[in-house]
């Protein structure tokens, strides 16, 4: 590869030489014992330990490249990387080896009254393509979980992340070939030049199965616009939650604040309160109060503002907004019909709640909202692969097409028929 | 939708219009019952069944119009309904009624450890935009189809087959309509503009959720490569045969001649049968003998031509040809690997069988070879949704995302994740 940068400045020649590379490794990946997969990930998280003051070292480079720019104190602690955190991101990997490994899993098995036996059976997505901003961590995170569902993958790293994500990388390549496996199966990209992104979203000449953003808004949005290849992605997490007027105040009152103020800035907080009109002095109070009392900033519709004087009223951006912060909108909304029409007009389809003890409210919410994860009696906050069960997760998709909600080692999967017969040819 | 092509010849504002009112439709068809979707398709074959003269009359019209261009018998023959063929097209909906709904199905369930209550349960995909050519049947099967998955769709019919198409949606719309369904559900774009085509695989406006083309190669790679929707289709059926030296030479006969020869216009037709270079004398001349009884062109390599010298010879042209026609291509390869390695070569991804009786050179091809439809022991022929037990299909997909192999009813949803609690907060 370093051949080729010397050759040749030019990017679509460098990306496509990954993506053969990417393709060629993922063939033999595709069919890796399970065993060599583990061993390899138990030899990454091996490395990273004994590396850690190397990895160390260039994460202090990177951050001293940032330091006197204008950089929000939340961009700098996604970049710090420290002893604690590497320990977590060698424990990630384990638990990643510790998962059940989706490649070869019979998902269906049926006989047909001629004798064939079909099985479906998941075999790897084959390259995925891995698009990410300062966490260096993801290096790590995204690399292993690709490796265990038997697929290469290519990893794009963000500018200021560039020597802590490389440090990173050698150690997962030390994984690779202590286990005998490709070492191209996981790479990452040499050159931050934003046309390597162009060439990854056009999909390098067909080698790119499926390209999966971690990044802020104005990366997915660009990614989900540009790509010519499906994405796995949500652009934002406008979550609702609706308190029905059948609700159980007080389960409510727990709901609501840990949904809105666990923490505020995860796709899974919820953005938009709705309240039952048949519920506004049973349940739009108390719950105004305790929001509030969680420091919580209220923006209220007509009617809450009819409740709360004090409360700052919402524009019709507000509920369109992703605040990822201690402030919620509020609206009063006539019951679960209005609730359902609220949510079908703003929702960005990732994760709503429907607080309620009538079961025919529950019902008419789960059949009629169609957002990827829908909850009832629940914290959105539980809007997360590891809460699922499923263990590590790429990110959590709002889209309709092959993964929806949390992206784990099953949903970086395809899958083949196999049929076995006994001589029988179509009459 | 006739006003909006009087007020505007734009076929952009026409189209969006269409899309539009899809996805107005999907919405309460998306959680419409079992029954009403099925009295919607007993109704439509009803219509069809009650109108059988006007469809005929407006085939007629069509046939007419191609009269005495230098038009392929086949060409006429797919364009052609009579009697029989309408009958069919009514029994085809009433046996799609009879299949079971896939909407609302709970695929997999689970509980967590909090208590938190996991189900994924199948939604349908939204919007499903179908390009076709020129077989008018396509309108009922894709209709009735999408609208069992509880999916709108927009079909697009070739210019040749308009009348025809015209006159079977009409008693599509008469069907939803009898089962109070939105009639918007299923709708026939009214030009046959090829803009209107580009405007599909533009999306109209993020209207569609996919595109499945039903038509020759040049249609199917014109929508692959304009699409920017996720696109169903496979782009040729170049099925491979590989006959190991293990296999029964009885079977290996009878299961060659019918995946070549029963039909040979089919995708899953054979077009490359592989012979193990352990099995020249054994194997390699009987299965030419039964070809070249049954009718078929061999075209051979270096090998082959030594054995039988009076076959054509094959050029690199041949490995990469879909004849659908009583052509083959035969090389003698170097055992399981050379035939694996061949196939990966050449492969179009859709379907390969191997005839063997070492299970050794079977789990081999199973596990390497990655195309949708792997058979042992069986002929590539069945490649066929009805054959696989799953009703009707909508096509055979060799995509790596969300469907693979045949298209039915279930492979036209998608999935969401209802959560049940009992006030869980996240710690």
């Amino acid at each position: 590869m370093l051949d080729t940068v010397a050759l040749s400045p030019d990017i679509d020649v460098l990306m496509n030489d990954i993506g053969r590379k990417a393709k060629a490794a993922a063939r033999p990946l595709g069919f890796a014992s399970t065993d060599a997969k583990n061993r390899a990930l138990h030899a990454m998280a091996d490395a990273i330990v004994a590396n850690s003051a190397h990895i160390l070292d260039e994460n202090a480079k990177d951050l001293k490249d940032i330091e006197g720019s204008e950089t929000l104190a939340s961009f700098v602690d996604r970049l710090t990387l420290n002893d604690k955190r590497i320990a977590e991101m060698a424990e990630g990997i384990r638990a990643i080896a510790a998962l059940a490994d989706p490649v070869g899993e019979i998902i269906a098995a049926w006989d047909r009254p001629n004798g064939l036996k079909i099985e479906r059976v998941r075999t790897p997505l084959g390259v995925i393509g891995v698009i990410f901003e300062s966490r260096p961590n993801v290096t790590a995170d995204a690399g292993a979980l690709c490796l265990k569902a038997g697929n290469a993958v290519i990893l794009r790293c963000g500018s200021d992340s560039r020597r802590s994500s490389q440090a990173i990388h050698a150690c997962l390549v030390d994984g690779l070939k202590a286990a005998g496996l490709p070492e191209h199966a996981i790479q990452l990209v040499p050159v931050t030049d934003r046309a390597a992104v162009g060439a990854m979203l056009r999909g390098l000449d067909g080698a790119i199965d499926v390209i999966v953003p971690r990044g802020g808004k104005s990366l997915v949005a660009r990614v989900q616009s540009e790509a010519r290849v499906p994405v796995f992605a949500h652009l934002e997490g406008l979550c609702h939650i609706y308190v029905d007027a059948s609700a159980d105040i007080e389960m409510a009152k727990k709901i609501v604040v840990n949904a809105k103020m666990r923490r505020t800035g995860i796709c899974g907080a919820a953005e938009t309160l709705l309240v039952d009109g048949a519920a506004i002095g049973t349940h739009l109070t108390p719950l105004l109060e305790v929001l509030t009392e969680a420091g919580c900033e209220i923006r209220g519709s007509a009617t809450v503002l009819k409740v709360a004087p004090g409360v700052k009223s919402a524009t019709e951006e507000d509920w369109t907004t992703e605040y990822l912060d201690s402030i919620i909108s509020v609206a009063v909304v006539d019951g679960i019909s209005g609730a359902i029409a609220h949510i079908q007009k703003y929702s960005s389809n990732h994760t709503e709640a429907v607080i309620a003890e009538d079961p025919a409210v529950v019902e008419r919410f789960f059949t009629e909202v169609d957002s990827a994860i829908l909850l009832h009696n629940a914290s959105t906050q539980f809007a997360d692969g590891g809460e699922f069960g499923m263990g590590a997760e790429i990110g959590i998709a709002t889209g309709k097409m092959h993964a929806r909600g949390p992206v784990g080692v099953e949903q970086l999967t395809s899958f083949k028929y196999r049929v076995r017969g006994a001589g029988q040819i179509r009459p």
